[in-house]
């Protein structure tokens, strides 16, 4: 393994997320889709590799010279992009090794997704490929991102083409976390690398796991799979990876027939459920119960220091949501905290009763003078006393402007007082209000998660990853 | 049990939901909460019948006359709405009584859920309620709102007063479901009857399970509930509702740790979660999985008709989302079909390998000419085959015009040929985008959810009620 924080210049990865040079191999007819979009998003996410667009049928796309074919190309291309009919791939593997390429990201479908002669394409792809010394991701892939080079390769158009950079890293079977399909302009905490492994014939999951675990701009790691290649070493290379950068998968196809429409969709095999739930203990890695949790959960990895235990605090405006959540915290060996006898004094002087977990505020503010006022200490309180070593804070929104700003002064008091991780819910009579205050909470680096029951599976993962790096012991639900 | 559609004139929740006068005891100073937002909540919603304000320290509020007592009150009052002092409650009840009043809604908190102190009050209000034959909801209650009259006695400000009439009822032992904890404005099917049971010292769901039955307002019940009192008379009311009207349940409090959390919100008592489940079979409830389900999962109920077996047709335009949800449908008994003969063909006739389940329009989309008026035709055929039973269509939100008004013309021709439930999830670049889109699709009259797993939750959860109310078979998960 190399250093941790560098990255040998020869790693598979190194060839897809930081190329010198990349040939856009496909259509360049305006669309919301292919070469077109591709070198568009290339200009507009400010990489300043060099792109050669290659199609025998154009000239020049989006001020660049289109070269007929990539012989034609005056120079080594390290990286080709193709999106040309399955057929003729495997051909252009052997062009791309006449240009010097050793990395290939194979756009097009009609591959082992598709039927036994799409397979026998595959196979082919991959035996040349091998035989040139070239790396493929895909085929049937979105493609690659990476937020440090501005190289963001888009086949679709996703109407944005910069990502905010931050620690996040995702690496998916499927397209669905490619910018196309997910607002990342909302997700505050940023992105480092994005990855589709497509039908994943080659690089897989493990060698992006060996690339970001000495990658200094990724900090947390969210796997999609539905299927895994070699569990000897994904075990070998996650174990090394957890002990410094939470990994966290979803993995679909668990039930017969999932894994069935998995063989279909990018033509892989499935792994019994239960072999590789074994498998994520051992590793450290931390499964995720849907999709959306691939941009959710890592949140809080990207913002809150872990916990140093599993006991919670509850800052609510109603009594329900503390009942709802105690329920989730279960799974995760969360559970309610009782408030050291300071704390609780200090609460039941404000407000009588104010001092039992789950605090609930809802009848204090109904009573008391300054009710805005006196939340944020409450909250302050809560957060500081030693007893709690992770607060889940329940945010009313509601449209009045003095309310917003009270709750600002809640996450300012928290901030400048504790290194606790701290998860926020949000619900109101305006949606428009809540996601105002959604945004002004994750600018102020707190994330805000879209249920009760998010924010405790937020913060129960991030209190077994904590076990599980301190003690070595395999993580349990 | 009276006749279906006809409600008794002396149902307990008649006086509830559909008083012809209100007394409003509390605070009318001007705020967020109290007196003040009852009187304006009832006048901005368009109640007819009387409001009584009653406090000695004011003299008018909203513009009506406020009297120093219940007892000035020149006529009978059939629902008092109280926010006094815990202290104070019993001793109203026997001043509600000498006006004829016969239901009360109490506010006020610092009962049961607060100490031993407490409980001994809410015991008192309640042996001095039965001596006077007066019926409770509360103590610790948001109240209630009835849609079909415009009697919405809210006591937090929502910022906004009327709410869409529509068949979904929500009852919870919670405010948590009322107008300022959730933006009913953008639940598009509407509502017709919202009820805080509080403490739950006396009405309960049993009692609002009775009324809702026989409710020409209301199709659909959703309940939240942290415990019951008697499940005999549960299962004896839920069994003959469920026959006609599907019966949705979120309970909390299943493990031993949400239990106790229970005990301290409402002071209520907890049952054991497996012999609730045992109930719910045997009575054709519902169960939901989370808090927000009793929000969602009603839209499905409300809008589409019931399957008439389990089998899922997809239309995707990413792959992956097809194997993440079979997963899903396994829990329901809903299983992935495969096309009849003549669909297959003629899909595959559009573009090869198109007729296969999921039906990926992905490929599709990047090949074919007119790809968005392709797309509903292929949506149409799936949706209108003999092996389909209900249909999971995924959305791509892009902001282009073109691509919003295709969707819309792919709604009509499913809207024009079948009578199948569609569930609808939406993904793409841009939130905004993504929420007009599902407004439009809302406003044709199918529901959108926020996540595939939840699209699948939604249609397993109406084939679950199909099977129980056609085969009487207890339901399963």
């Amino acid at each position: 393994m190399p250093k941790a924080g560098k990255i040998p210049a020869d790693h598979v990865f190194s060839r897809f997320f930081e190329p010198g040079s990349i040939a856009v191999i496909g259509s360049f007819k305006e669309s919301f889709f292919g070469g077109y979009v591709i070198v568009k998003s290339l200009l507009k996410a400010g990489y300043k590799g060099k792109i050669f667009p290659i199609n025998p049928a154009y000239r020049e796309v989006h001020g660049l010279k289109v070269y007929p074919s990539l012989k034609e190309v005056p120079q080594e291309v390290d990286l080709a992009m193709v999106m040309i009919n399955a057929r003729s791939v495997a051909g252009m593997v052997r062009e791309c090794a006449r240009k010097g390429t050793r990395a290939m990201i194979v756009v097009s479908d009609g591959f082992a997704e598709r039927d036994e002669e799409g397979a026998r394409l595959q196979k082919q792809l991959l035996d040349i490929a091998g035989e040139e010394g070239i790396r493929i991701i895909g085929p049937n892939t979105a493609g690659v991102l990476n937020t440090a080079n501005g190289f963001n390769p888009s086949a679709y158009d996703a109407g944005y083409y910069r990502i905010r950079k931050g620690p996040i890293a995702i690496g998916a079977m499927t397209g669905m976390t490619n910018p196309q399909a997910f607002a990342y302009p909302d997700l505050y905490f940023g992105m480092s690398k994005i990855c589709d492994f497509g039908n994943k014939c080659d690089v897989d999951e493990c060698d992006l796991l060996e690339y970001l675990a000495q990658d200094p701009d990724t900090g947390v790691i969210s796997l999609y799979l539905e299927s895994i290649r070699d569990g000897r070493r994904l075990i070998k290379i996650a174990k090394s990876v957890t002990k410094t950068k939470p990994v966290l998968v979803f993995k679909s196809g668990r039930t017969k027939e999932g894994a069935r429409a998995s063989a279909s969709h990018t033509g892989a095999m499935a792994v019994n459920d239960r072999i590789f739930d074994g498998l994520c203990r051992q590793a450290g890695i931390l499964r995720l119960q849907e999709f959306k949790d691939l941009f959710e959960i890592p949140k809080m990895f990207a913002s809150q220091a872990l916990p140093k235990g599993g006991r919670l605090g509850i800052v609510t405006i109603t009594g329900a949501v503390g009942v709802v959540i105690i329920d989730e915290g279960a799974r995760y060996g969360v559970s309610l905290t009782t408030l050291s006898g300071e704390t609780k004094q200090a609460l039941d002087e404000i407000y009588r009763g104010l001092g039992t977990m789950p605090v609930d505020i809802g009848p204090m503010m109904a009573a008391v003078k300054n009710p805005f006022e006196i939340y944020a200490e409450v909250v302050g309180a809560v957060a500081a006393d030693c007893n709690v070593d992770m607060l889940f804070n329940v945010v009313w929104a509601n449209p009045a402007e003095v309310i917003f700003n009270s709750y600002l002064k809640v996450y300012e008091r928290i901030k400048e007082r504790i290194q606790k991780p701290v998860a926020t819910w949000i619900y109101g009579p305006s949606s428009e209000a809540a996601a105002d205050m959604a945004k002004g909470i994750e600018t102020m680096g707190f994330p805000v998660f879209a249920s009760p029951e998010k924010c405790i599976q937020a913060l129960g993962l991030a209190w077994a990853y904590k076990r599980y790096t301190v003690q070595g012991a395999r993580y349990t639900e």
